[in-house]
């Protein structure tokens, strides 16, 4: 068992943006601990703190992870090296941690890469937050997917070839990871006869920054990092998804 | 437009069972509304009204959806048809009306029914919730889905062959709606070899109730209906759900 005196660290899901969809025990543990850590671009804002913000009261000492974004094969471990050691040290002096992950902590989330470093020596608890693949289905107002459809997860730096294959199969399907990789998956779409079936999504929670389209009428060549592209294969999904029969 | 004397329509995503898992504006809307609809099998409980409950202070109207739950070919159809007729009186009276949803009221929630019924004449709002995918994967402290893994989620209501058709394919799976369905998921995931990596999560926010167990360990031969299996193709997702490399 782990020393009680040590910290415990806590990945916190803060929600898809909205600072109203943090979780009451998000919240209590936010302002509980004394360190927070959070992901952030090498240069600007950190989503997952701008989340919290309006919750923090400058007690925390922060620890900022910066980490480049869209850029393949940089060196991350070494990044995540860093910030592992910076957070055990305060667990060591019995200080909590929590780092702050935009949507849900394990649904694609950058904290398993502390998870994996400091969950064999330290106490971690993983506090679950409303992802953005909630959300995006509440801002188009059309079930995620209903009764017994397949929804598959499709990240969208999958290969071309592995994307058409796998669109082929879905009942309905979130992209997620879109960033510079739309041209590719509207090829795919284009391929397996589903782009009219495609709803873009970009900032589902954030008022007027809110984009919600026909993919096929998003004008731009490259999408956010956390916009979402959703497809259901029936149509009448959209209209009212509930076809003619309940389960 | 809809005219503002009318009541609006919530659909209140509450969370996977813990209470403290229910976001702030859902809390907000919770307290603000006067009357509060609520999914329920026949007899019993509703859960989604016990995790609302300790949050509630007897001022609101009730209004119970009571439906058998794991009864094939029930007509489900008359139940909502009864229970939009009574909703949309409050709305007509200019009362807001928040369904409450276990979990996330679009990801295979029964709300789409009642928003099939009620969203041409009247405002309505989702407002998304912590999932239980997203509590599962917190239970068993491992990812859900990783880097460019799929994830599937899959219904296992559907027929054995096509379980064990999407499950051939998959990186990474979530399987729900067990109930009674077990014994056909227990043949499915040996016939696919990844028995093994298939974890059981039972009330996985529910403290002393939560049940986390390979699902070779299971005894039972049917499983709570909010219960979850986790599958990962790769065994290590399981220790550290790392993998060797960041993106």
């Amino acid at each position: 068992m782990t020393d009680p005196v040590l910290g415990t660290l806590y990945g916190l899901g803060v929600g898809p943006g909205d600072p109203e969809l943090i979780t009451l025990k998000a919240l209590r543990i936010l302002k509980s601990v004394p360190v927070l850590a959070w992901p952030a671009p090498l240069e600007g804002e950190s989503l997952a703190r701008s989340i919290a913000a309006p919750h923090l009261d400058g007690h925390h000492i922060e620890i900022a992870i910066r980490m480049p974004m869209d850029v393949k094969r940089f060196p991350a471990q070494q990044v995540y090296d860093d910030a592992a050691l910076t957070i055990a040290d305060h667990l060591k002096a019995g200080r909590d941690v929590a780092v702050l992950c935009e949507g849900d902590p394990f649904f694609y989330g950058s904290f398993m890469y502390l998870f994996g470093r400091l969950s064999d020596q330290f106490t971690v608890e993983v506090v679950p937050g409303v992802s953005s693949l909630m959300a995006t289905a509440a801002a188009t107002g059309a079930p995620l997917a209903a009764r017994n459809d397949v929804l598959t997860i499709l990240p969208a730096p999958l290969d071309e070839d592995v994307l058409i294959k796998r669109l082929e199969e879905i009942d309905a399907a979130a992209i997620i990871k879109i960033g510079r990789h739309l041209p590719k998956l509207r090829r795919a779409l284009e391929a397996t006869g589903l782009m009219d079936q495609a709803r873009y999504i970009g900032h589902a929670t954030m008022g007027d920054r809110q984009t919600v389209c026909a993919l096929s009428d998003y004008p731009h060549e490259t999408a956010p990092y956390f916009s979402m592209v959703l497809v259901h294969r029936r149509r009448d999904a959209w209209i009212n998804g509930v076809g003619e029969a309940a389960e």
